[in-house]
């Protein structure tokens, strides 16, 4: 099993990421004496296969368990549903020795995040991540968050979590386009900080197509070390370190909305985001045209979208200008500058933003 | 007008208090730089009898100013009020550059403190409390929180604000009811930790019942920098200083829950759990009968509730155990060592708990 420490002085935590690492839960958490009782946030989907390897691991280790059910779907992230999550904690915590387990993908990680840092101003909560996305991007770093009518994530809160335990045995399960949704993530990584990870992409597609458990427990490694680096040194993303992860995010995200959220899934909108990017990037001469190609092509050779199809420019644009990221009227972006490396840069000039989004129409 | 810094390091902030400290709200907002839109959180009533005055103080300084009313009443205090209240900051945030004022009694600032906390996970807001319990308690020191049908503030945050500003003019257009409610909690710092505020209780009772304004300003004072000092000690109750200002709250919660929010108000409870806090301090010889003879009489002295009248002491136990400060099966009490100065006492035998309780009835 591998391990990375997080360091944030006394918010500081461990991420272990290994094959089957669900099995050593119960000892850790017992070192971290979060608590007696572990509420574990997750779906049906979810429980019936692996409910009872994580129950197993805590019981053995004395803990009680109660598993929580929400529906496996981006309307879990509501404020509905924190509502009826904490009235349901609430009940079972008369021992008050409660702590939560987010035991699913981005979703139930961001609610559960969420609920712990609300639920009588915090309770302790830790993250075992079941997707690849998951594992390398959302369950590091106390992002947590709902969504409303007016917004996703607009509702959230900083707060991490005590532990992240990346079992790469569950990958074996996600459908090929949630392996390649969290791909999108890892080839992220690579292009903005590893040129490494880079050459491993490239090298090891075959492989990691096939689920090959080894190499994509470097993959979950690299990402979590680069990410764990960047939350660091800067938690709450203000001082344009944290923000390089947000590369291929600014159009993204625009891209996810334009699509209502159904048409590309995040990893999808994330790879379209990255190529505006990095169209962006070679024409503002920041990236050699030589690099923008090899960038371009390792998200192609991942089979991931390359085109937004129907959606409409303008459609884009305005739900790129409402942005939560975006303030007093300068937007920022996320640029590569070479291959493994990128820079924050302000006030993009609309005709390269046009003219990234024509290059991928 | 007077000043008071609280001090957390970066998240230190002034508490401004005075009479007509209001008009200068605008200068003190422009030196923080929290933004240029300022939501006002407030009610109907405060805003007929003061929303010009603020709207003024905010626009002469050169900010626009959005009222968001909401219901005079804990029912305010929930997780539907919260998804509106972001719903309509969402839409008014287009400048990206909003902060909110709590603009009211407690219920409130808790909201307001709530949604300032969690909105894009965390906008800048500031309080401008206008219940003598909200200047001498409750706007300062970060608390924030929401109501759920498991308990009261089961769902909340610590998040400090960037301003308190206390109109001591404010106090005037209080009920009698309301104003006493407030005289609970100063009589509370009174007993925890100033015998020359106990002092001042004692010899201007007429003064401060005819709603004097220098003495009135004297209380908020008096008050601010007590609870400035241990909440910059213990900002999140974690040291047993901050405790302190539960003084009364372990039963007194207790008390207004039993009666189902409706029989007393927050003081009133309060007021009874101080009486029941003396009786325990007096009974476990921490506190000499003289002193507790004093210290009840102070609270007689003031017209607050001395019976719990119809209350069963069977449902006010089990509220007590149900309260969220209760660990591990170990209660946790502020009981008094002498007149302005407490302690913190966990595992108060049981028989103590029923004959306090007794002893009120």
């Amino acid at each position: 099993m591998r391990k990375i420490r997080l360091n944030l002085g006394q918010r500081s935590y461990e991420i272990l990421i290994g094959r089957h690492a669900i099995d050593q839960l119960g000892k850790y958490l017992k070192k971290l004496d979060l608590g007696t009782d572990a509420y574990i946030l997750t779906n049906k989907l979810i429980k019936a296969k692996y409910g009872s390897q994580i129950s197993q691991a805590l019981l053995k280790s004395g803990f009680n368990c109660y598993f929580k059910l929400v529906a496996d779907s981006e309307k879990s992230k509501s404020i509905a549903c924190v509502g009826g999550v904490i009235n349901d904690i609430a009940r079972r915590d008369f021992k008050k020795r409660i702590f939560i387990i987010a035991f699913g993908g981005g979703v139930i990680g961001d609610l559960a995040g969420f609920v712990a840092s609300v639920y009588k101003r915090g309770i302790p909560y830790i993250q075992v991540p079941t997707t690849l996305l998951a594992q390398v991007d959302s369950s590091i770093g106390g992002k947590t968050g709902v969504d409303l009518c007016a917004g996703k994530n607009l509702v959230g809160a900083f707060y991490q979590p005590k532990l992240v335990l990346s079992d790469t045995a569950f990958l074996k399960s996600l459908s090929t386009r949630q392996l390649k949704a969290g791909l999108a993530e890892v080839i992220k990584y690579a292009l903005i900080a590893d040129k490494n990870l880079f050459n491993l992409l490239l090298k090891k597609r075959a492989d990691i197509l096939k689920y090959d458990p080894s190499v994509l427990e470097k993959l979950v490694y690299a990402c979590s070390l680069i990410k764990s680096g960047l939350v660091s040194r800067d938690e709450k993303e203000a001082l344009d370190k944290r923000t390089l992860l947000n590369f291929g995010h600014t159009l993204g995200h625009a891209i996810e909305a334009a699509g209502g959220f159904s048409k590309y899934n995040h990893g999808e909108a994330i790879s379209l985001g990255m190529l505006a990017a990095i169209e962006i990037s070679k024409n503002l001469e920041l990236l050699k045209v030589a690099d923008a190609q090899a960038a371009r092509s390792l998200i192609k050779f991942y089979g991931l979208p390359e085109k937004i199809g129907k959606l409409s420019l303008a459609k884009i644009i305005s739900a790129h200008f409402h942005d939560k990221k975006f303030k007093g009227n300068k937007n920022k972006f996320v640029l590569l500058v070479s291959l493994g490396k990128a820079k924050v840069v302000t006030n993009v000039g609309s005709e390269f933003i046009r003219g990234a989004l024509k290059s991928i129409s």
